[in-house]
C-alpha cells in the first residue's frame, strides 16, 4: 500500500503521525482498542475516485509554483501571469481531454473536468480562465458547431493560438438567456450573418477573455432569418485583429478589478452590424440555407432552446467539483490548526491549555462542515460519472440530459454556497491569523464568491430544480384531487440507483416512536433516508396542491400565486440537493471495504443526515414527522457523533490527500506546534531555576487567614 | 423640515419619489389611501440619533474624494493614502473629541465614536487606522495612564507626530489577554523596567501601525517587581527611531497582505530586555514605587485585570456601529438596484418582465436583513448612550460598566456578523454586477471580515454573554434546588429601561391559544417580548440545571461538563443579544411621531421578532411555547409582512441618509433603469416600424390547426 501511495498521501500520514502524537488522541485504535482507526490512504483512493490518475496528474501540475497564484500583483500582472499559466497547461498536455479525437483530442468527457477541478488548487483564476478558453469558448464550437467548425477553429483554440470569449449573459439579462436581444439577421444577397447590437442592455458582460486577451467569441444572438426570430443560437465572431484592437463594429470595454479572479480579463461587448459569413454559425441544433431557410432537427423552439443551453452543462460540474476542492482545502487548514491551537486553560486556571478543536463550539463550527463536505464529494463523483455518461454517449437519452440537468441544478449552489460558508468559518475559526492573506482562506473565499452565481445563479438553478419536481410530481398525479395529493403514497420505480427527479415513499412518515428507542431509530440510514425524502415529497405536495387553482386564474393572479410558494418551492429544491447529497454519501459507504473506516464514514454520514433533520427541525416538528423528545434526540445525539469524530477529524482531512503544496497556509504547517513546545520548555526552565515569579494571585490567598 | 435637511438627504429623496415614480408601486399614501407613507426625512432623524450633528459633519467628510478609499492600489501604495488621510482627519479637527480637556480635548466620548463610525463610509481602512491611533494606542494612555502620560504623549499622538501600536495580542494568546507572556520586571537599581519577549508565541501580533508607521507602541506585559508577577499591565514603550529603523531590543515583521483593510500597516513586535523608565508604566491601576512596591487602588488581580481592560470597550463600541453602517450601505444598494432590475416576465412569457424586489424570494433574502438592520441600528444608539454615561462619569458605577461590558459583548458579535451576512447577500442579490469592484460590495466585505474576530473574538464574546447571564440566574437562585430552577418565574425589577443581563417573565410562555387568533396574538409586542425572553430565560435555566453537578466534580470533568453545554450557552447569549435589539427597536418606535412611519416600522419589527422566532421555531416547538398551528402562522404571517413592507423599501434605505457619495456604486445610480428605458423604446419603435421579426413560436402555434 505505502508503495503505490502517492507523495501527498505519504507526507499528509506523517503529518497526521505527529499530529495524533501530539494531541494524544487520535491513533490509539491500532493497539486493538475499541477507537477505530482511519485509514487514511485507501480512504484517500476512494476519495480520488474513478479519475484517480488524471486527478493525481493535475494535481501535481497544481503543486508546481508556477502554475500557482502570487498575491499581491497588480491587476496587469496577475492577468498575465494567468494567461501565461494557460499556455503552461497547453504545453502540459492538460486541455485536450475533451475535444474530438479528430482534431487530437482524447473525447475523455469526465476525465477532463476532473483535471480541471483540481486546478483551482493552483489558482481559481486559473481554473476559470481555461474553463472560459476551452470548457466555454472550446467547448460551444464542439457541442453546438458541426464538422466545419470544428476543424476549422479548434486546434488555434486548442493551442490558444485563438483566445476566445463566450459571449452568452448581457447586462440586461442576466440568467435569463432566452431574453437576450443581440440579434443576428441573416443577409441572403451577401450569405452573412450580421450582429448587432441594438441598445446598451443588451451589451454582453462579464465575459472572461473579453477584456483584453480575447481575439474571437462565440456570440449568442437572436437568430432572424425571413423576417422570423428563431430564437437563440451561437455564432462564431472574430472580435480583435493581431495587434489586439477591436475589428470595425466591435467595441467594448474592460471590467476591471472584482471582488476576485482577477487573473481573468472580464469585459463587456458590443456589435454594429458586424457581418460574419453564414457558414460561422454554429449550425449543429439549427441551419440557415443560403436563400435563407431556417431548419433545425428540433422542431420545438423552446426544447431546441434548451438542448443548446443543455450542452453546456460542464460549467455546473466543474464548478460543483471545484467547490468540493476548495472546501477540502479549507478544512484541512483550519482542522489542523485546531488540532494544534491551544487557548484557556480548562477548568479556573492551573491545567495546560485545551487544543481549540475540543471546545464543543469549535467541533459544532467545522465538525459538520466535515461532513457535509464529505457528502458533496461523494455526489460529485456519482454527478461527474452521469456528465461522462451522457457526453460519451453511453446513456443519452432525453431522460438523461434532463436528469443530468437537474443534478446540476441541485448540487452546484449546493457546493459552491458550502464552499463559501466554509472558506468563512474556517477563516473566522483561524481567528486573526485566518485573515492574513499568507494563510489562504481570505484569498480563496473572495475567488470562490462569484461561483454561487455564475453559469446559473443559485436562487435560479433552484427554481430550475423546483420545476422538474412539480412536473413530475404532476405527471403522478395527473387526475388525483387535491385531498389525495397533500398525503399520496406511490412506490418508486427501484432500477435507477441515482435518480434525478422526485422520489416517493411507500408511505408517508409518522413518528410515534417512543424516546427511549430514539438514538437507535435515529442512527438507522433507513429513518435518515425516510426523513430526508419524505420532507422533499410532502413540501412539493403542498405548494403543488397550492398552485392547483392557478390553470384557472388570469395570467397576472397565477403569476402571483407562484410567486407566493417561490420561496417554498426553493427550499424543497435545496432539500432535493441535500438529499442527493446523502444517498451519495450512502452509497459510498458500501464502497468503502475497511471496516474501522467504514464506522467513522457512517458516523461523519449520521452527522451530516442528523445536521440536516436538526437544520429542518421546525419542519419535522409542525408537521408531526418528529415528536419534540425525538427532535431533542436528534441534538443529543448530534453532539455524541460531534465527540466520536473528533478524534479521527485529522485523519479525515489528511485523507483529502493534499500536500503542503496544495494547502499554502502558514498556520497549517506545523507552526502553531513547535511556538507551544518552545514556550513550554521556556517555562520548564523557568521553574527549575527557581527564579518564576510567583504569581500575585496565589500570594493573596496565601495572605487570608 | 426641508430647509433643515441635510443634503443627502435631499438627494435620497429626490432619488425615492424617482424610484416610487418608475416602480409605481410607493408613494401612493399621499392621496389618503391605505398605504402608509414614510416620513423620509423625519425617520432619517430619528436614525441619526442624539450625535446627529456628528454624524453629519462625518459623512461630509466621508463623502470627500480624498478621504476615500482607492481600489485597486499596491499595498505600499494604499497605506501611504491611508496614513495621509490620517493627516486630513487631524488637520479637520475630527480626532480630538474624546481626550482630555486640559490636552485641548473635548470630553465627549460618545460624539467621538459616532463621527468615527461613520468613517466607514469613506474607507473601512481609514475607520480602523484611525481607532488604532486614537481609540487603541491613545485611548490606553487616556484611560490606563494618569495626568503625566497625557501631559507628555497625548499631544503628539493627537497631533499624529506620535503614530503608535495597542500592543496587546499575542501570536500564542489571542483572546486570551490575561495569558499574554510578554515580561515587564522592575529593575530597581536603574528604576527601569525591562520588557522581554520570552519566546517566539509571545511575539506581539496583528498590531496596526506595527508593520510599518508606529514609533512607539502600548505593549501590554506581565508586571514583575520583587519575584511577584502582578498580572498584565500597559506600558509606553518607543519602538522606532526618526529614520523609521527599530530601536535597540526592538525587531519586527510586517504581517503584509491581508483578506482587507490593507490600508493599515498590521505588524509583529518583539521585545529582547528593551529598558524603560519607571514612569512609562500605564499607572492608573497599578504602580510600582522607585524601591520596586507594587500598590494598585484595586486588591483583586482578577477585577484589577477586567477593570483596566473593561477601559477599552470603546472598539467594540465602534465597531458595532461600524458594522451596522456597512450594512445599511449594503442594502442601499441592493434594494435600489433590486427596484430597478427586471428579469423573467411574469407568466409564460409576453408581459412586461418583473422587478426582482417583487419576487417573494428576493424579499425574503433582502428585507429581513433590512429588518435586522435597523434594529441594529436602534440597538447601537443605546449602546452608545450606555458607553457615553459611563465614560463621562454620568452613571458610572460597578454594575453600569458590567453592564456596558454585556452589552458590548453581546451586541458587537450580532452586528458585526449580520454586516458579513448582509454585505454577501447583498452582493449575491446583485448577481455578477454585484462581484464587480465598482458596486462596492466585495470591497467592504472584505475589509469587514475581521471585525468578526478582532476587538475580541465573536464566539468569545458571546460567552462572556453568557456567564453574566449564568451569574444572574445564579444569584436569582442560589438556594432554589433543580426542580425549581427549570420553571422559575421571578419579576423583574421594572427601574431599568435597558437592563443588560438576564430578565425574568412572570410566568412561562405556553401555547394554549387557538389558530384562529395566531395573527392577531402574534402581532401583539407582548407576545414577541415574551417568546423573546422567556427562550433567552429558560435556555439559561437548563444550562444553569445541568451544571449543578460541577462543583461536586474533578476539575477536568467540570470542565467537560462546561464543555458540554458550550454550544448551548453560546446559544443563549445570541438570544439575549437578539432580544436586546428586539426591545430597542421596539423603545424606537415610541420616539416615531408620525403615525404612517411608525405603521410601517413596526411591521418592520414585527418581521424582525417573528424572523427571530421562525428561525428559531423548532426550540419553541419542542419546548411546548408555540402549537405547530401557530408556528405555520408565524410563517404565514412573515410572508404577509414582507407584501406589505415591500413598498415602503426604497423609502426605509433612503431614510439611512447616504449620498451617492457615500454609496459609491454604479448599479445603485439608477444606470439599470435607464438601459430598460432605452430597450423599451427600442422595442417600441421596431413594433411602430412594422419590420419587427415574428417570433417563431408564435409562428409554430399558428401552423397548427
Amino acid at each position: 500500500m505505502v508503495d503505490t501511495a502517492p507523495r501527498t498521501h505519504n507526507s499528509a500520514r506523517k503529518a497526521s503521525d505527529a499530529q495524533g502524537a501530539r494531541s494524544g488522541t487520535s491513533g490509539s485504535g491500532r493497539a486493538g482498542t475499541l477507537t477505530p482507526k482511519v485509514d487514511v490512504a485507501a480512504l484517500e483512493t476512494q476519495l480520488l475516485g474513478d479519475w484517480a490518475d488524471v486527478r493525481r496528474a493535475a494535481r501535481e501540475l497544481a503543486g508546481r509554483p508556477d502554475m500557482q497564484k502570487v498575491e499581491g500583483l497588480s491587476l496587469a500582472d496577475q492577468r498575465a501571469r494567468t494567461f501565461g499559466q494557460l499556455s503552461l497547461l497547453v504545453e502540459n498536455g492538460q486541455v485536450h481531454r475533451a475535444f474530438p479525437k479528430d482534431v487530437g483530442g482524447e473525447e475523455d468527457n469526465g476525465g477532463n473536468i476532473a483535471g480541471f477541478e483540481e486546478l483551482v488548487a493552483a489558482d481559481p483564476s486559473l481554473q476559470i480562465k481555461s474553463g472560459v478558453q476551452w470548457g466555454l469558448f472550446g467547448s460551444a464550437i464542439v457541442q453546438l458547431g458541426t464538422e466545419r467548425h470544428h476543424q476549422k477553429y479548434l486546434p488555434d483554440i486548442m493551442s490558444l493560438k485563438t483566445p476566445g470569449a463566450f459571449a452568452m449573459t448581457e447586462i440586461g439579462h442576466g440568467s435569463d438567456v432566452a431574453s437576450a436581444a443581440t440579434t443576428a439577421t441573416y443577409d441572403p444577397e451577401t450569405q452573412e450573418f450580421v450582429i448587432n447590437t441594438p441598445f446598451k442592455g443588451a451589451w454582453k458582460e462579464f465575459l472572461g477573455n473579453a477584456g483584453n486577451d480575447g481575439i474571437a467569441a462565440v456570440v449568442f444572438a437572436q437568430l432572424i432569418s425571413k423576417g422570423v426570430n428563431h430564437g437563440v443560437h451561437a455564432f462564431y465572431v472574430p472580435i480583435r485583429d493581431a495587434d489586439g484592437a477591436f475589428l470595425p463594429g466591435v467595441g467594448g470595454e474592460d471590467d476591471g478589478l472584482k471582488g476576485g479572479l482577477n487573473g481573468i480579463d472580464n469585459g463587456r461587448l458590443h456589435f454594429t452590424n458586424v457581418r460574419i459569413p453564414r457558414t460561422d454559425l454554429l449550425n449543429k441544433y439549427g441551419d440557415v440555407a443560403e436563400d435563407g431557410t431556417y431548419t433545425s432537427p428540433i422542431s420545438s423552439p423552446g426544447r431546441r432552446f434548451f438542448t443548446m443551453l443543455g450542452t453546456l452543462v460542464q460549467g455546473r460540474v466543474s464548478l460543483d467539483g471545484s467547490a468540493v476542492v476548495a472546501s477540502k482545502i479549507a478544512l484541512t487548514i483550519a482542522i489542523r490548526y485546531a488540532a494544534e491551537r491551544r487557548q484557556f486553560a480548562s477548568g479556573d486556571g492551573g491545567g495546560e491549555e485545551q487544543v481549540i478543536l475540543d471546545y464543543q463550539r469549535h467541533q459544532r463550527r467545522l465538525l459538520p462542515l466535515l461532513a457535509t463536505t464529505y457528502a458533496a464529494s461523494f455526489a460529485h463523483e456519482v454527478f461527474l460519472h452521469k456528465f461522462d455518461d451522457v457526453f460519451s454517449g453511453a446513456t443519452d437519452t432525453d431522460a438523461d440530459r434532463q436528469d443530468l440537468e437537474t443534478i446540476a441544478a441541485a448540487l452546484k449552489p449546493l457546493s459552491t454556497w458550502h464552499a463559501l460558508t466554509t472558506l468563512q468559518e474556517a477563516r473566522e475559526a483561524c481567528g486573526g491569523a485566518g485573515f492574513m492573506t499568507a494563510n489562504r482562506l481570505t484569498s480563496l473565499r473572495a475567488d470562490l464568491d462569484v461561483y454561487v452565481t455564475f453559469e446559473g445563479d443559485n436562487n435560479v438553478l433552484l427554481q430550475l430544480v423546483s420545476k422538474r419536481l412539480l412536473t413530475d410530481f404532476s405527471k403522478q398525479f395527473a387526475h388525483a384531487d387535491a385531498g389525495v395529493l397533500a398525503r399520496y403514497a406511490v412506490t418508486q420505480a427501484a432500477d435507477r440507483a441515482y435518480h434525478a427527479g422526485l422520489r416517493s415513499l411507500g408511505q408517508t412518515v409518522r413518528d410515534f416512536g417512543s424516546t427511549a428507542r430514539s438514538v437507535g431509530w435515529l442512527q438507522e440510514a433507513s429513518t435518515q433516508r425516510e426523513l430526508l425524502t419524505d420532507r422533499v415529497e410532502a413540501m412539493v405536495a403542498e405548494v403543488a396542491t397550492a398552485l392547483r387553482p392557478a390553470s384557472k386564474l388570469s395570467k397576472k393572479d397565477a403569476a402571483d400565486l407562484f410567486n407566493s410558494q417561490q420561496n417554498q418551492l426553493i427550499e424543497a429544491a435545496r432539500a432535493h440537493g441535500e438529499l442527493l447529497q446523502w444517498e451519495a454519501f450512502s452509497d459510498a459507504l458500501e464502497q468503502t471495504p475497511d471496516a474501522d473506516t467504514r464506522q467513522v464514514l457512517t458516523w461523519l454520514r449520521d452527522l451530516f443526515g442528523l445536521g440536516l433533520i436538526e437544520k429542518h427541525a421546525a419542519w419535522y416538528l409542525m408537521n408531526g414527522r418528529l415528536s419534540p423528545q425525538r427532535a431533542q434526540a436528534v441534538t443529543a445525539y448530534i453532539d455524541r457523533l460531534l465527540r466520536r469524530i473528533r478524534p479521527h477529524a485529522v485523519d479525515l482531512v489528511n485523507a483529502f490527500g493534499y500536500g503542503p503544496e496544495h494547502i499554502r497556509a502558514e498556520i497549517a504547517t506545523g507552526v502553531e506546534a513547535e511556538r507551544q513546545s518552545e514556550a513550554r520548555e521556556y517555562y520548564r526552565r523557568l521553574r527549575e531555576s527557581g527564579e518564576a515569579p510567583i504569581d500575585e494571585k496565589t500570594l493573596t490567598k496565601k495572605k487570608r487567614p
